[in-house]
This record gives structure tokens, sequence and C-alpha cells, in this order.
């Protein structure tokens, strides 16, 4: 149990990260302790103890019988329990680490037959680059958008194509990726950067730059990635098919790219990314 | 103690109020709970029993022995504890509600005095109409803005000035009050209502249009108001004075009427409000 003082229920004065587990190894584990640093230091959130969270989330997942399954561990991190104002405590408090570890099976049938999703104006605030707890906006988004069917709704800032949900978006035209840069409006994938890497290594061409609302369906397929829903073909965009409604050659190569680097590879070395995480 | 698994610690899923007692009365008790349906309405979470609220926070004044004081009842509805996924649970769950009551003196110097506030833009999402706990944005900001020994914060968004951290701003202009029409930019503030209508009552003809960043420096008078902010007079904004860098008489004479109808005729008929709320 967590103090009701405490600023990440008051205040959603907090951080987090989703880990995923194949069958006991972590998926790019540092590049997410690199990305929770970031959200921390962008919150000024004092909290030294990174080095400590591998060995503790390795033994979240033994703990928890998850050694042999797919499955994943959610970090969250607030800036402690203090009387409440809108300040920051005066004088070093103590942070809330809070974990868990949680089966997580793969979409299976998403992943192969491809998904409709919504879309939204992205209603957040600007600092999208930080994983903050303050996720009502995400939550409100997505729950409008399951409630009608749809995996994921995409996000619209100014007429641009920014994110999704959850997880982040990339179209493909010509054989080339599209997909938003990393600025303060996305928040900056681990998955989105293995996705990227993979692609140069393919040498298929990335283009990042943000995809105009009015020209989505221009785009000859469309997909969606993250820690949890991995790569995921989006077939139907609102009510809109994307391409013949199939997911499309890119996008199967390159899950078929980032399956070789986590279900069956990872017991191998881990990828190292070249980007900044 | 609540639970990790609280909506409102994993996805700021909630919403809130402060409402303040003046020796034992509550000021606009029926308008702040008013507003916290509408923030519940917002959100979808459903709790049907506001009306039990009143008894409880008088009883948390009572219980705290702040009969005879200022004093303030803090009011938390989260959606409830449920397994963390971005949806909303299935079925209905027990809302969480969290209350408690402190002393909450008045800024007794500022609002004599004034203050000076600093200016950032307004990097919030775009339902700031709904009273959520969803307050990191607030609280990095106004940390910024008080670490520079600022009392407030103003926000601009788009070239306009919207409100502030956690209260509502206004200006004067040759005796006219210009202030952020209710939108989805702003928090429809009780004690702004409260002000408006003195103003009507009082021949002071307000003008409820965004005022525009760049003719801050055009107004006499600036004032900020809130609950828990009363009617601070603003003589500085960032290092420019505002008219004399005194409080100006537009100020003076709204905080007359606003200290009439709390601290001094509180005993009697609370006043009614021709608002929404």
């Amino acid at each position: 149990m967590i103090s009701p003082e405490d600023r990440g229920f008051y205040f959603a004065d907090g951080v987090y990260e989703v880990i995923k587990y194949y069958k006991g190894k972590p998926f790019c584990f540092h590049e997410h302790i690199s990305r929770l640093k970031s959200s921390l230091l962008g919150i000024k959130i004092s909290f030294e103890n990174t080095a400590k969270l591998h060995e503790v989330c390795d033994a979240l997942i033994k703990a928890n019988g998850l050694s042999e399954k797919f499955a994943g561990v959610y970090i969250q991190i607030t800036r402690g329990v203090a009387p409440r104002t809108h300040r920051f405590p005066e004088g070093p408090i103590e942070p809330t680490i809070f974990a868990r570890a949680f089966p997580m099976p793969a979409n299976d049938s998403e992943m192969s037959n491809g998904v409709r999703i919504a879309t939204h104006e992205d209603i957040r605030w600007q600092w999208c680059n930080i994983k903050s707890i303050a996720l009502l906006p995400n939550t409100i988004i997505f729950e409008e958008a399951a409630a009608q069917g749809a995996f994921e709704c995409m996000l619209i800032r100014n007429g641009f194509v920014t994110e999704a949900t959850h997880s982040n978006i990339m179209a493909v035209k010509s054989s080339k990726v599209y997909t938003h840069p990393n600025s303060n409006l996305i928040l900056p994938g681990i998955t989105r950067m293995a996705v990227l890497r993979l692609c140069r290594m393919n040498n298929i061409q990335v283009v990042e730059e943000p995809v105009k609302a009015s020209e989505i369906a221009h785009y000859d397929e469309w997909f969606i990635c993250g820690t949890g829903s991995e790569i995921v073909p989006v077939i139907k965009i609102d009510n809109l098919p994307v391409g013949n409604a199939k997911p499309g050659p890119v996008t199967r190569m390159i899950q078929q790219e980032f399956f070789k680097i986590t279900y069956e590879e990872l017991a191998g070395e881990r990828m190292v990314l070249d980007t900044g995480y």
C-alpha cells in the first residue's frame, strides 16, 4: 500500500517504464533505464539507484514464475510522500518505487491479421517525451476507441500524426518508412528505435518527418509499435482501409526482423541501438 | 493508505476539489460539488453519492478542530483499484474517495501588498476545464516560478493568457475587467465566478475574452483569484511592473466585496452565483 499523500497520487508526479522479458531475458533493458533516467531528470526527481533496478526486475520475474514466459516488469517512481502543495517538497525526500511483474503474452492474432485503429485529436500536454504517469488523456482517448472495437488510437496534433495512446506509429510509402521525429510531442519509443535500426540494417529508407493527417490515405501501410504491442499491422484507420486491408510486405519484413532479435535471438547478445538511448 | 493499483496512482485517473471553510462555514459548497460532478462526468467516473460529501466535509472540519479557523477540505475521487490497463475496468468498481481537512490561513501580506508572478507557456493538456489530478505540468511550472520567488505563474497558450498554475487570472483596463472565457482551456474557477458576479453587482464591466500576451503591459491592473489565493493583486509580471507597481483600485474594490461575502457575511446566506455552477 502507498500513502494517499504520495505525490504520485496527488499530482501524477512520477514516471514509469514497462520492460518486456522474453523467457527471462529483458529486451533493451539498458535503453529502458536510460529513458527512465531521462524522464526523472525531466521532472527533477532525484533517484540515483537505477543500477539496482536490473537485479530487482530479474528477481520479480523469477519470484512470479515468469522466467519461461513472455512477461513484463512495470516500474513506477514518484517524487515521494509529502504534505500537498504544488511546490516540490523542501529538502530531500525518499522517492516511492513501485515495481511488479506480470504475464505479457504476444498479440498473436493482431500481429498476424492486423487491426483497426481509431483517430483522435492529440489533447495531451506538450512534454510527451517524458514518460510520466499523468496518463489520464491517454486512458480516456483509448477507452473511447477501444469501446468501439479499435485496437489503438492514432493521435493528431495540429494536422499531423504524432503517435498513438500507448504506442508509436509508422507509415510506409513506396517502401520508405515514415514516422514522427523524436521531439517533445512523442515518446521516444524503445521499440520505435529498434524498428528504425532494423530498417537501416535492412536498407529500408527511414524518413523521420510527421505525416499530414490529410494524407493518411496516401500511404501503403501503417503499423504501430511498442513494448506491449511489438509490431502490429494496421489494416483500417477509422473506416478507411489501409492499402488492400491486409498487412503489407514492409510491415511483415520488420515484424520478422523484430522477432529475430526478440523471440529467436535474445539468448545471444542484446541488440545495440544507435540512438540516444 | 491506498493501493498502488489505484488508477489515481497509475494513470492520474481522478478528479478533486478544494473547498474553503471560513470559521466552520464552507464558501460555495454547492458550486464546488457541481463542478466535481462535472469533472466526474468529464472522465466518466460513476459516483452518485455526492450528497453525502457535505456531511463528510463538515465532520472533517470539526474533527480536526478547525471550526473557528480558516480551513480547507480536499476531496479526491479516483476511478478505483484495478489491474493496470489503459482501458477502464470492466464492470462497476468502487471509486476511491480521499478527503482531508487542513488549516488554510489567508495570504494577508500578499493580498495587501501584491505579488510578482512569472510567465510560462501553457503546456498542459487541452481539457483544462476538468479538475483532474493530472497536475504534473502545473507542479513543474509552479516549482520553477516559485524557486525564483514568484507567487504564481501566468500561462500563455498560442499567444493568449489562459490562467495560472493553480488560480485564474484577470486584468483591468479603463475600469473594465478582462478574463479568459470559460472553455476547455481554463478551469471554471469558483472564485472566478464569484468575482465576475461581484463585478456585475457593482457595475464593473466584465469582458470575457482572452488577453493577448503581447498586450499584457497595456493593462492597468492584474490580479489572480482562487479558493486558496482568494484575490491577490499582481504588481509585477516577470520583471515588468504592473501600473505603478501597487495594487490598483479595481482590484481593491473586488477584494473588499469578496471579503464581505466570505469573512464578514458568511454567517448569513450563501451567495447565489448566476453561472453554470
